[in-house]
C-alpha cells in the first residue's frame, strides 16, 4: 500500500478505537451494518465498492472517498473502471465534486505507483 | 411500461422542450454529457444506471431516482441487484433516504407488475 | 390525530409494505435500528424526537419532518419546545429551511386543532 | 402574474401566517433578515435575486427557486440573464439540479406568457 | 480546556475578527442571532447545544461539530447524553457522518481527559 | 497574488495534471464546460464569479470558495460587493456556512494586503 493510504488507515483505526470506548448498541450496530453492505451478494465486491465511491463522491466526503478508492483497488478495479465511476460522480454532483475528484485521483495514482 | 413511469417520462419530455427553448450552449452541452456518461464503456449500462441510482438516492432527488429506476430495469437489473444497490444508498445516506427509497421501491414494483 | 397526519401515516405504512417485499437483511436491520435510536435512554423520547426533527429540518426532508412533528407531539412537546427546536433548525440550516418550516408548523397547527 | 405564480404566492402567505402565530423573536428576526439581504446595496436587486436563484438551484429547493424566479423577473431580469444564471447553477450543482431547472424554466415560461 | 479545544477557539476568534472588519448589518445580525438561539428558553442550554450538535453532525460541518461538542460539555452533557445524540446523527445522516463522528468523539475524549 | 492564493493555485494545477492522466472524454468535457460557463455573456465575468462564489458558499466547498474569491477579486469585485455576496450565502445557507465564510474573508483579506 502507498504511504498515504497506510497513514489514512492507521488514523482511521486510532479514531475508531476512541469511538468504541463510548459507543452503545446503536452506533455499534450501525458500524457492523456498514461493513456488511459491501460484502459480495448478487453484486460483487468491486461493483459495490465503486458504488460506495460514487455515493461518497457526490456527497463530497473526502474520508469516505479515500476509503472506497483503497477498497475498490483492493477489489480489483482497473484504471478505466475507476475513471468511469468518477465521471458519473462528477456529472451527477457537478463542479463542486472536482476538488474531491482531484484528491481521489491522487490517491489512486499513489496506490498504483506503490503496486508497481 | 407502467402508467406511473409513462406519465413520468411524458412530463419530463414536456419540460425538457421548454428548457430547450431558452437553453444556450452551456446547458445543451451539459444535457448531452449527462446522456453520454451512462453509455456502455468498460462498465456496462446496467452497472452505470445502478450507480446513477445510488448517487441519486444519497442526494435524495426523487425525479433522478425514478429515472434511474426505470433505466436500470430497462438495462436488465434484477430484483436483488436493485435491492443491494438501494441498501448501499440507505447505509451511506441514512434514514433521510428512507422516504425516497419507499418511492423507488414503489416504482420498481409497478414496473415489475406491468412487465408480467 | 388530524386527517393530514392520518393520511401521512397510512401512505407510509402502505409503502413500507412494498419495501419489505424486497428488503433483505441490510435494509431490514437499518429500519429496525432507525426505530431503536429514538427509544428512551438517558435522553427521554421527547428530546430525541425533537433532535430527529431538527436533523430532518436542516436536511430538508419533508417526510422525515412530518414524521418527527407527529412523534414529538405524541411525546408531549409543547408549542414553545417545538418553536425553539425549529428556530435552531432555521438558524443552522438557513433560509432554504423556510419552506419546510412552513409545512412543519402547518402540521403542528393541525395536530393541535385535532386535539382540541 | 401567471396563475401558477399567483397560487404559489397565496399558499406562501397562508403558511407564513400560521408560522407567525407560533414564531418567537429568533424566527421573526430571521424572516426579517431574509428580506433585507436582497435589498439594493452596491449590488442591485436584480443581481441579488439572481444570486438567490443560483444558491437555491444548487441547494435544490423548489419553493426557493420559484420565489427567486418570480422576484428576478419582477426585478427586470431578461431571458438571457436567467439562462446564464441557471447554467452556472447546473454546472456547479450537477445533473441532480436538472429536475429543478426544468421547473424553474417552466415558471419563467409562464411568467413570460402572462406578461405578453 | 484541552489544547485542541483551546487552539480551535483561538483560531475561531482570530478569523471572526477579520470577518467583522468587512461585515455589514446583515452578517452582524446573523452572527448575533446565531448566539441568541442557543440561550436558555423552555429548552435548557444543554439540550439546545446537543440539538446544534446533531444538526451539525448530519450536515457534516466539522467546525460546527467541534464547537457544539465543546459547548455541550460546558453545559454539562454526560458521556451517555453525548453518545445518544451522536447515535441519532449517525442513523439520520448515514455512514458519511462517520468521519465527523470520529473527530467528534476524539474532541470529547480530549475534553474529558483535560477535566480529570 | 498572496502566498496563500499562490500555493492554492499551484496545488490545484498539480492535481489537475494527475486527473488529466486518467481522464476520458466525459471528465475532460466537464472541465472544459466548467471554464466556459463563467466567461462574459450578458452577465459580466465579475457577476458570474460572484454567483460561483455564492453557490460554492451555500454548498460549503472550501476549495471552490477559495477559487471564486481569487477570481472575483481578479474580475474587479470590491470589498462591498464581496461582503453583500457572502451575506446572501450566509442567510440562504445558515450558520453552517460560517466556518467557510471565515476562511473566505481571510483569503480576501490576504489578497487585499498583497495588492497594497
Amino acid at each position: 500500500m502507498s504511504q498515504k493510504a497506510d497513514e489514512f488507515s492507521k488514523e482511521r483505526a486510532r479514531l475508531n478505537e476512541i469511538v468504541m470506548q463510548y459507543a452503545d448498541l446503536g452506533i455499534k450496530r450501525f458500524f457492523s451494518l456498514d461493513g456488511q453492505v459491501y460484502r459480495e451478494g448478487v453484486l460483487d465486491t468491486k461493483t459495490k465498492e465503486l458504488m460506495g465511491l460514487v455515493a461518497s463522491a457526490v456527497l463530497r466526503c473526502d474520508d469516505c472517498i479515500q476509503y472506497h478508492v483503497i477498497e475498490s483497488r483492493k477489489a480489483g478495479a482497473t484504471d478505466q473502471e475507476f475513471e468511469e465511476t468518477m465521471a458519473i460522480g462528477l456529472i451527477v454532483g457537478g463542479s463542486i465534486v472536482i476538488p474531491h475528484l482531484r484528491r481521489a485521483f491522487e490517491m489512486w495514482h499513489e496506490l498504483r505507483a506503490a503496486d508497481e
